[in-house]
Order: C-alpha cells, then sequence, then structure tokens
C-alpha cells in the first residue's frame, strides 16, 4: 500500500519509509534522508545545545521558563482541565474512573495564553535553529497525571505515526514539550534513545480503523520489533533527562521514546507542541486508509475549532 | 474478622497489624512493635551494613556472589526454565503468550544447587544478624525476564500479605534477592520506601478467595492507600539500588517496594529467599479465609514436594 499511496506524493518516487508493513521488513531500519540540521547558527540554542541535537536528535534547555511565566501556565493548565464542557469531547482523554480530564489537545486554539505560547519567537526561534524557518504548530497538547498514575508508554517514533497516519511526507517536524512539574527518576520521565533519530524502523502490522481512539492511550500499530530496539539500545543506549519544572526538551520527530509508569506521589504535567515545516505539510497518510482527525494534526493555515462547543 | 483471628493466636490480645478492612482505617498507619535489628553482631555483615538495615529496612551488598558462583547459579536458573516437565504446574508462572517458564517457587527443594545455597552460612548468618538467631527458609523463587519484558509491580509490604493471607504473626523475616543481572535505570529494579518497616499500613479491602492465584501477577488486595504512600514517600523518599550482576539486596519484609516495567532489551533474572524465625511460623491466617498452597508458604520443618511430579 506504501508505494501506492508514495506515488499520490512524489510522483512515481519510492516511499523512502514504508511501514505497517503485512510482511517482516528485509533491514531492521533504513537510513534518515533529512539532514538533521537545517537551521540558522543564530538565535536561542548555543552552538553546543544545536550540535547536541544533531547527534542525540534532541536537547533538554533547563530552566526555559522563568518562575512567573512557569506559575502562569499551571494555573491556565488548571483552569482548562476544569472545564465541564470539555468533558466528553473527541479532543479531550479523560480518566475512565474518575472522568477527570488528563489530555486536552488543539489547546493552543482554545487557551489565548497557550496560543501566544506556541507562537512566542524564544520557542519558534529555537525550532527554527534545528529544522529552518518557516514553521507552523501541527499539534499541541497539555497533560496532567497525578501521583501514582500514568501508565508508561511503549517505545515509538512519533513520525513513524505522522508518516503513516496524517501524511507527513518527511522528517521535518520537531516536538517541544515544557514540564510544568520536576522530572525524577521516579516518576516516569520521558526516555529516548539518542541517536534513534538517524534510522527510520519500519512497523510490523496494518493500521487498524479509526486507530487514533485507542492508539492515544495505548499504541499497538507502529511499534518497534523487539530485535530492531535491541540492537539500537546496543548501540546508543538510553536517556532520561531529568530536572526542574520549566524545562525544554526538544527532539526529533524520529527519535524513539518511550516512558515508564508514574510510581512516585508527585503529579506529572507538560505543554506540548509539534512544530512542522510548512514544505512538510500533511497530505494522503502513507499507511493508514482514513485521515486522522484535524484536533490531531493541523494543516499549516488552519485554525482549529470543534464545531460542537 | 482480624481481631476474631488475633485471638486464635494470641489469646485475646489485640492484633496489632489489622488489615484488609472493610473501612477505611483511623490512622494511615501503625508503629512496627517488633526490633528491626536483633542479630549477634559477629558475622559477614559489617557494622555500617547492620546499621543501613536499621535505618532504611534494607541494605544492598555488592559482589555477594563470585564470578564462578555467578556463572553456576545463572547456569542453574536456565537449566530449571527448561524443564517441560515444570510447565502448567501451580508452582511456576508461565508467560501466557509462550507458555515459556517465567518464575519457579520452592525452587530449593526442586534444586540441590539452590538448596544448598539457601542454606549457605554466608547467606544465613548475614540474615541472623539481623533478625536473629534460628531461621528457616519460608519462600523461595527464581525469576526470569527477557529484554522488554515484565510489568511493574505496584508499592506493597510483603509482611502485610504473609500476615493476612499466611498467618505470619510478627515482623521477624527478611528477603534475600541476589540479583543474576545487572540492575540499572532502565530494567525495572526494585524500588524501595526506605524507613517504611517502621509503619505498618492497614490496607482496604477484603480477601478474595484464591487471591494468591493473581495477586502473584497482579496484586489487588494488600495494596497500600494512595494517601498513606504519598505520606511515606514525602517523609522518606524512594531508592533504587543498582549494581552488577552477584550482588545481595537483604530487605525487612515490612519495607514498602515495588518496581517499573523492563524498558531495556536486558534480561532480569534473580533468586528469592525468605527467611523467618521458627519462633514466628506460620498460622491461621489474620485475614482471608483460606491458607495458600504450601509451595508458597513453608513451615519450620516442612519438606516440600510437588506430588504430581
Amino acid at each position: 500500500m506504501s508505494a501506492v499511496h508514495a506515488q499520490n506524493h512524489n510522483t512515481l518516487m519510492e516511499d523512502p519509509y514504508p511501514t505497517r508493513l503485512s510482511t517482516p521488513p528485509e533491514r531492521t531500519w533504513l537510513p534518515r534522508q533529512e539532514a538533521v540540521l537545517r537551521g540558522p547558527e543564530d538565535g536561542p540554542l548555543t552552538r553546543e545545545q544545536r550540535e547536541t541535537f544533531r547527534q542525540k536528535g534532541f536537547v533538554f534547555i533547563p530552566n526555559f521558563l522563568d518562575d512567573a511565566e512557569l506559575a502562569e501556565y499551571q494555573h491556565e493548565l488548571e483552569a482548562l482541565l476544569e472545564r465541564d464542557d470539555y468533558r466528553d469531547r473527541d479532543f479531550t482523554i479523560t480518566e475512565p474512573s474518575s472522568n477527570d480530564i488528563r489530555s486536552i489537545f488543539a489547546m493552543h486554539f482554545l487557551s489565548a495564553k497557550f496560543g501566544e505560547l506556541a507562537q512566542s519567537p524564544k520557542l519558534v526561534k529555537s525550532v527554527e535553529q534545528l529544522i529552518g524557518e518557516d514553521v507552523y504548530v501541527m499539534q499541541g497538547r497539555i497533560n496532567y497525571k497525578p501521583g501514582f498514575e500514568g501508565k508508561g508508554f511503549d517505545w515509538h517514533s512519533d513520525f513513524e505515526t505522522w508518516h503513516a497516519e496524517d501524511g507527513m511526507p518527511r522528517m521535518n517536524a520537531i516536538s517541544a514539550s515544557i514540564v510544568l512539574t520536576d522530572n525524577h527518576e521516579f516518576n516516569g520521565p520521558l526516555m529516548l534513545i539518542p541517536g534513534s533519530h538517524e534510522k527510520f524502523v519500519p512497523c510490523i502490522g496494518e493500521t487498524p480503523e479509526d486507530n487514533y481512539k485507542s492508539s492515544l492511550k495505548k499504541q499497538e500499530a507502529g511499534v518497534p520489533g523487539r530485535e530492531a530496539l535491541a540492537e539500537l539500545v546496543a548501540e546508543h543506549g538510553i536517556e532520561a533527562p531529568k530536572g526542574r519544572a520549566g524545562g525544554l526538551l526538544l527532539f526529533d520527530c524520529n527519535t524513539l521514546h518511550g516512558s515508564n509508569a508514574n510510581m512516585s506521589p508527585d503529579a506529572r504535567s507538560n505543554i506540548f507542541f509539534v512544530y512542522n515545516r510548512r514544505d512538510n505539510a500533511l497530505n494522503t497518510p502513507f499507511a493508514a486508509r482514513g485521515q486522522r482527525p484535524d484536533f490531531l494534526a493541523h494543516t499549516p493555515n488552519g485554525r482549529w475549532r470543534d464545531l460542537t462547543l
């Protein structure tokens, strides 16, 4: 299926990132086609930070928010989570037992504060120093998990899903995660495989219909095989950046990442934006029958609103 | 129910450790009645190691096994796991998908090598330096988990289960876990709450019938409340001893512990013995209707064998 779809995009060019395969691939991974660093040297990020990103596929920037900003965004996050009219909406994820809201997608369209943050020069300029200028926000999300809650998430590449299910052609996107709570060894911090952004791991298993309804809670399709994971971890190891609330983690769309459960009483919350290059706008999915809903994947000039609100 | 059962043991004395309650307790925790250290100073453990155990409720001893012993026990563990006649037995736990054996109880009765290890002076003398002389092996187990497998285990006190379900009267037991694989941040090492051995947390929820059949995989009854856990972690923190294969972790029967999933390709295996004082032999369960099977909980002079083998 992927070869056929690739024709839609690239006029007879082979898709360099085939995935959701019905039979095991010949090679556990395929080389990345795009350069990792394509932005200008000048900007908020230092030369060392850009170099770290190039090598590892991620960089952690402590104290990205100052104390006043941190308090402001924590407050805004809490206010959105308490919105009764957001419960049972497509764009929110609620805890089955309590019906409490745990995640809100497209919050940069719902909240002026988060909308401003998404467009703030210190964030946008940092991203553009990495993947090049002229980016837009392809996805936004806030997450909140109380202590002792929050299951882990298996290893995966976001690009694999965006390519397969949203029709993202190339590795021209970056995730920006701002932690609003301290990250430590025991509250399930994000784990990453440094260097994995250079390798695309084709995944076995075709995409089920309406996959996003379950995959946002637990991913089944688009999970790399254990053999490939073992090979990558053997070569590159695992890192889990930790630090105080207010830090910013920038990671490449293809960096393999996962997380473990929160075994501590400390809540975890974060703000999450995906920046994509405008020349990499979403098109026909490469390995799924339908398009995912637009609260999950925005177009360059689209302004999302929930029509039922 | 616990007050009635306590009468069987202590002739009208109140059970100091009521649990599996139908209504929330008045206090989140009750003080431990027994001294932590009651053994002789002389023996394999140093003064500092005994003091660490007294304060934290656990002590980690690196390089307890030398390389030759390590290889010998790894080999013996593999040999037992490959025993076809052990599959589908009460005393083994198999992986549902593959039918591979993951845990074997009472292995010190099944294997002469593990039987000798359980009785080895350097292990028994270390334990006796902590809880006093005249101990016996109340439970033995080997565990094996391949990379990327092995779910986490929620916080719990072993004593709480042994008291409720096996009729262990007092906090006079110690677990000895010998790791046969390296322990690091990403393969789900044991986490402990230092100091929690001084506090008994009564748990809500009566014990279901044949609870052991599911509780060995995922514990539902005997899980401390989040409020109590949050209080204890706030006071004492969390520690996860890490180190090379061959290390020995000794932890008090009441030290709260748990673990997270193994996110790494590295297998995990360990040998596990529980030593109990003979004057603390198991009796009528304090908060369960039936006794658990004897592969899980041995009497001081009992010699277990599986009658179906």
